[in-house]
């Protein structure tokens, strides 16, 4: 089979569809809001170096502010999204903020490449000493990612060449050879970054230093994390509490080839399982393309939120056991299901099997989604699938990185649409969109029009500069029971293999694809594994999880509403709510807690016929406190 | 009606019953092993001043083992459990082992009567800086208790006199008078102990002590942990962390007559209480009464676990809202259920009103002695009512508290029996006792025989010296919705008033009197509010609250066994178990995990007819790890 590789989001506009509505909201709000957040936090005033007043060496915890050692990748991470957003339409007022900031970058740049505003402020003679925790690398990439995004939408190359000097820096510094550090960084994000500018500049050589940082991670004897442990010992600098004794936290309890289960930090384990596929497919390495599909496995079988949400604990922001996947206390970082699309869409392109995408598509409307407000300017950090209504969005976090996730994430969304090979196109996700491709050696002009998620109906047009043959591969979603698709108004029997139809033929100007899925509503259960799920349905319909929530169902607590599982699910359009969405109702049992006045008794609670109006999970708590739940009880 | 009084350990003999059998184990195993683990810990070591060589003086954290402020109070009630205990069976390798420590409170006993191993050894110039967190006047009164105890055990009253010196330095330090200190303790239980030394002595100033530390509590400008606070501040010596900024943790954030809500930290909230009642009575205080009264409803109405568990949370160990009662993370301290104990026992003779004796049962028999495990020396400091398997009961705990509380507990359960007023004997409790009280001018032998709490076919015997009129109170359980009661051979059909019958009459010698409290097995439900209970249903039996646990159900997690609501429950006897329980069995539906590979679908998990076997809930955990819901599904 031919290799896909993705469009870039620049090469993708999104058209009057669902997420060009979030989009514009990015664009007109998330952008700038964060801007100012950032700015109060005090982020981008760190980046303003020297400083007139020499800071205290260890403020954390101290004086007020705490100065994270991860801001800059926050700082980076913005003006990614905000580039992303840039590229469907430019805003000079935003990009003069960028510029300003990049000025800052050039003014922080120590001689030697060196770019990182903490060490460099205050503990300049300690860099490079705890990359197990603080973060330096990490921040490398999410500014490299953000420099290569700048470039991509404005053609400005200054951040860029800051960037490209300090990664010469760091790959001075690390490595196998004499004199280099065997060290890797306890948060995986470098790996990815640095794939991306090989794709860019087709240097080789930030291919390999990526190879290198996925082949030390986790090796043994010595561990590097010790090594520099026994070093900061030495020097009397090890100041950093650790409680999470193996390193299954950051994954680098054994070599990554090796590992099977999914362990540790959510979006620590995403990143890096990311960054491995990325080398799978660059290097044609069949030992790390087997490592992904078995840890993908495993999250798919045993670890996965229905919402595409990953990781249940708050103390370890990640994995725990199979199966232990608590609702109300779920942590489901937006991190995690921004950064589980990032490997699903990377596995999806070692293979085109639909499998991958389904789950992009799950993390993209549900847990992923969920981390930004309607107004976009709220946030969730932690994604529950149960509150008892004391869950509420936050405007802005000590540690942001999910607000920058989510917004770059909208803002690239186009990019995660298409990929295409020498001879064919595949897509992946419907909505509006339009691209202009060569395949097969022709330009051709891709619309998608549909009003997905809402219905499944979907129009494809192909233009091509000339008659062109080439493979047209559909995604036939998971979720869809059936299908119906035509060319031109004939039907196309063509079964699905791996998720996809193709249809190969010679495609002329102003063809028109028709892909038909129907969505009812669908009851989802739970392995009884799932032992918290247990006598519990969740809803679903298309690509969208379903929740129960306050506003829509009046008496309380929303967990006393059953739902019979023989009651029909209606999908209804409501144009009154959230600018037009489908909700969906049934007839249900409420059980009423009026006459129940003691805290317990020997009859059972009274019931009474009643009906259930579920949301879009991504929409929950935009109207106020609540509670909400994902998992109904079945009557 | 006539002032009922509770009838003392010493004056209870625990006959071939449940109760005794695990008096006997607390006997044969626990006290001496608990001795061992204090031994082990540090905290004998720790009383021996002075020490050799001077310690750390902020050693907490640091240097392995840590120093804890509270371990005086935990030698104390080791003390005291050991005396009731010995009150049963005289012991010499134990009595000698007490005798040591009292040596070596003697000579840490500072001139002016100040005890406190922590402080005098380590900063001697600190006493009394930080009575919100540090537990002296706590520690002071478990140690008095421990001194009564072993006092009225043993006659032996070194202990005691050394804590009356202590407790005259502390009614020196403490009061409204010039030059005293308006403080109190942040973790009540001085007061408590105070009325028991009252009790002891008929010296009022103890009582008046105590009046003092309840209505200073939580009074209001200044405060007077602000004001030590800022006393702290001036002379540099805060290094405690407090995370519950408004004293609501301590039941500090108004005074006690004004509070109507039980917030707080569990442990201290029920000690607070618990003294609070014992003034009501001891005052005739109204108004302290109605507090009582109002806050008992508050617990009754919106927070006790059906095991009489109390405290959520993890986070304070205590209370959050109305209705949060979750099961896997419930923390339901040990503690506190032992406390609500002691709280309703006292409410009982504010009121002799059966609603106290029910719960004052509830808590006995479930949420406080699954505390101890069946072996005597395995502990519960959490009783979560459900289980994945990970629960494990420890072999001790940095902060033993309920390790001596539960012991204390058993070995002192004969005190909960029996109140006598001057013309009348109430029985709250059944099993297996004697006694020998005056009533009515009479000495009265007292026999109570029954196979409580397996079988409530109970037999009391009276044997007044002289024929001797006097009210008979027996307690008809709430959890009894019929009872059968004669008084030799006779019918009587006298109806309970307040959770009680009363039989007025001239008692002779040999009087025989047969209750019968017939105990089938019956569904529990939880008020529709506690939305973690919703579509579950807990199992009773008389006052045994059931649990399911994996090993008497086979077939992996009990939380995949579904109980139809018209299953009928059998009651079986079950001699292979735990030397002969009742388990209760029914027919049950059991999900089947074996047909669902993925972790989510469309298709409901498959159900087969199974059946299930429930375990009284204080025996969980004695063999082994596994699953264990005391809220089951209902079908």
């Amino acid at each position: 089979m031919s290799q896909y590789h993705p469009v870039r989001f620049v090469d993708v506009r999104l058209e009057g569809s669902f997420w060009k509505e979030r989009l514009d909201t990015v664009l007109a709000t998330t952008i700038l809001s964060q801007h100012r957040r950032l700015d109060e936090s005090g982020a981008l005033e760190q980046l303003k170096l020297p400083k007139p007043v020499p800071p205290l060496r260890h403020p954390r915890g101290a004086n007020g502010v705490t100065v994270h050692v991860f801001w800059d990748s926050d700082v980076g991470k913005w003006i990614e999204a905000a580039s992303y957003a840039l590229s469907h339409r430019r805003d000079a007022v935003i990009e003069a903020r960028i510029e300003a900031i990049i000025d800052d970058f050039e003014r922080a740049q120590e001689p030697d490449g060196y770019l990182n505003s903490f060490y460099t402020e205050r503990e300049p003679e300690n860099r490079w000493t705890n990359l197990r925790d603080n973060h330096e690398l990490y921040n490398a990439g999410h500014m490299l990612e953000g420099a290569i995004a700048y470039y991509e939408t404005t053609g400005r190359r200054r951040w860029l060449d800051i960037m490209e000097r300090f990664i010469a820096l760091i790959a001075k510094t690390f490595g196998t050879g004499p004199g280099q550090k065997r060290g890797y960084c306890g948060h995986p994000e470098i790996e990815l970054a640095l794939v991306k500018l090989y794709h860019l500049t087709g240097e080789k050589k930030h291919l390999e230093l990526a190879s290198y940082f996925v082949d030390e991670h986790g090796r043994q004897d010595p561990h590097y994390y010790d090594v520099e442990l026994e070093e900061r010992r030495r020097r009397g600098i090890d100041n950093q509490l650790y409680a999470h004794g193996d390193y299954k936290y950051n994954q680098a309890h054994m070599p990554l080839r090796d590992q099977t289960k999914v362990v540790g930090h959510a979006v620590r384990a995403m990143y890096m399982y990311a960054a491995m596929a990325d080398l799978a497919v660059e290097n044609g390495d069949a030992a790390l393309k087997a490592a992904c599909e078995t840890l993908w496995d495993d999250v798919m079988i045993t670890k996965m939120y229905v919402t595409g949400g990953l990781g249940p604990s708050a103390h370890n922001e990640g994995f725990t056991y199979d199966y232990d996947l608590p609702n109300q206390t779920a942590y489901a970082e937006t991190c995690a299901s921004v950064a589980l699309i990032l490997w699903a869409q990377r596995m999806l392109h070692l293979d085109l099997d639909g499998k991958y995408a389904d789950v992009l598509e799950t993390a993209l409307y549900n847990g992923a989604l969920s981390g930004l407000s309607r107004d976009g300017e709220h946030y969730f950090y932690a994604n529950p699938l149960e509150s008892n209504g004391s869950a509420k969005r936050w405007e802005w976090h000590p540690c942001p990185c999910c607000t920058m996730n989510v917004s770059r994430l909208v803002a690239s969304v186009g990019g995660y649409f298409l990929s295409t090979a020498p001879d064919g196109l595949a897509i992946h996700l419907y909505g509006g969109i339009s691209a202009s491709r060569e395949i097969a050696g022709t330009t051709v002009a891709i619309r998608e029009q549909s009003n997905y998620p809402w219905s499944g109906d979907i129009r494809i047009s192909l233009d091509p500069e000339a008659p062109t043959a080439f493979d047209l591969k559909l995604r036939i979603p998971g979720w869809a029971k059936s299908f119906s698709l035509s060319v031109n108004g004939v039907p196309v029997t063509a079964q699905p293999v791996n998720g996809y139809v193709t249809v190969h033929r010679t495609w002329n100007k102003g063809d028109s694809i028709a892909l038909d899925l129907p969505m009812p509503a669908e009851r989802v259960y739970a392995n009884p594994g799932v032992i918290m799920d247990i006598g519990r349905v969740a809803l679903q319909r298309g690509p969208l999880v379903y929740c129960l929530e306050e506003a829509d169902n009046a008496g309380g607590a929303v967990q006393r509403l059953k739902l019979p599982r023989d009651a029909e699910l209606e999908a209804v359009r409501r144009a009154d709510l959230f600018d037009g969405i489908v909700t969906l109702t049934a007839p249900a049992r409420a059980i009423e807690p009026q006459d129940f006045t003691a805290l317990y008794r020997t009859a059972p609670p009274r019931e009474r016929p009643s009906s259930l109006t579920a949301l879009p999970y991504y929409l929950w708590a935009n109207r106020g406190q609540g509670s909400m739940v994902v998992w109904i009880p079945e009557a």
